[in-house]
């Protein structure tokens, strides 16, 4: 499970298994888990392009928080279902970021034909000081790494 | 720490303590466990309306599962903060309902004046079979319950 | 659902809800889950004598970590189920501390003579400096509450 | 980050990257995600046997359940961590099985001599009957494949 550069114009792409610690009652991933797939994939996303949040964050020069998610949920994910989950930048002012994201299903226990999407999502990511929580604007080499 | 039933018309309102597991190295709520906060707080606001998701399910009548969800992060709550979680009808419809909810600071850790509006969110539910996953009709006693 | 001070020689106990999130494919709370309910009673034990862990930690005095878990668990919890979760300080050293802890059910959709011990556990928790995580001696006043 | 298989009597082990999810407020990550990280190498130890839980379960075989755990927690993980997460069958009787797990810090933000083991437990997972919970034998074949 390996995650994979943009090719031909397509959006980053994290793999994403689905675990028992997914799922809830109704045999079925819990909503609220699809934003920590959404996050997994905005980070290795930005790890790809060599941003590192925990260095930023240590190095004092702020952090990335979550402004404003909007999700759609179409098909229900289950336990072993192999996710592919994408994010894509769609827009970049100078004080936040807005992620489109996919969750698609890519699983051995489907039929190919039954491949799809599961979930999509705009997240509107912002940009603050790590002791404050004010918001700042984007230091400029990570938005100039964005825009290239 | 007790749920609270609507008095002159004001929402359902659920308080919830942050603990350590709601946090993350941001020293913040993660974003997702707002949606587990909701999630608590329409399960108590159906509870005291009388309808027990637990009870529906495995009775075979279905179960509502989240179809969209919108929330706008408006500042961050930290560990030992006590929320108070409100749900509200917005709207029925046949197949499914739309519940606006709040997370509002209540602690003893802030300024009285500082109280106010973390988080807000818009959530669709719909309901469907428990075995087959498809949409379907709210049953009626639930709707009638909700209209009252 | 209020925490509850012990009376007569009980242990301290917190009421916990157990909610989808809590649950998982297999139609019961999830092992590491159990984890999560046992913190927030030791929390709420530790605010009920005083001890408040943000402003120890922000006050720059350090914090607990979990050094040791041992966890048996002995039936399942299910959705909708209220748990009793309780702590009782076991062992007091000058580094770290053994907290006893039970979650018990008492439900509403369960029979009285069904209830009883789901889950029991000891957890050693250890003082850290907030800034390294090294071990450290747990602060004097701290002791002397918990040894009262 | 691909699961590996063991080569020269060495244990399974399964990458696992720490995300903003698994930390808390404490900068390290949550004591209970470890489960989360050991059961996730459970499954993918059983799915490289070739023994796949949503169909046992769906199929009406059974699930595994955590009985016991047993975790000794030694060093902190961080943000953007990467950890090896191992799975070795330590006992199989007739209606549970003994695992030990590691958790080791295998990461490009430390000093190569500085990795080394974070995390180890013992787990013990039990048979159940999927719509009883009651204790069952482990199938035969699972057994077997265990065994080899």
């Amino acid at each position: 499970m390996t995650a994979r550069m943009p090719t031909n114009g397509g959006p980053f792409t994290l793999p994403v298994r689905v675990y028992w610690e997914d799922t809830d009652a109704g045999g079925i991933v819990f909503y609220a888990n699809y934003l920590k797939f959404f996050e997994r994939a905005r980070t290795e996303w930005l790890r790809s392009l060599g941003i590192e949040q925990r260095r930023l964050r240590e190095d004092g020069h702020g952090m990335f928080i979550v402004v404003e998610s909007q999700v759609r949920y179409r098909r229900p994910a289950r336990l072993d279902d192999l996710l592919q989950v994408t994010a894509r930048l769609e827009a970049a002012g100078q004080a936040s970021l807005t992620v489109a994201q996919q969750a698609l299903l890519k699983s051995e226990h489907t039929a190919p034909d039954a491949d799809g999407l599961l979930c999509s999502a705009r997240i509107r990511i912002g940009w603050v000081d790590a002791a404050t929580l004010k918001p700042a604007r984007i230091p400029q080499p990570i938005l100039e790494v964005l825009q290239e």
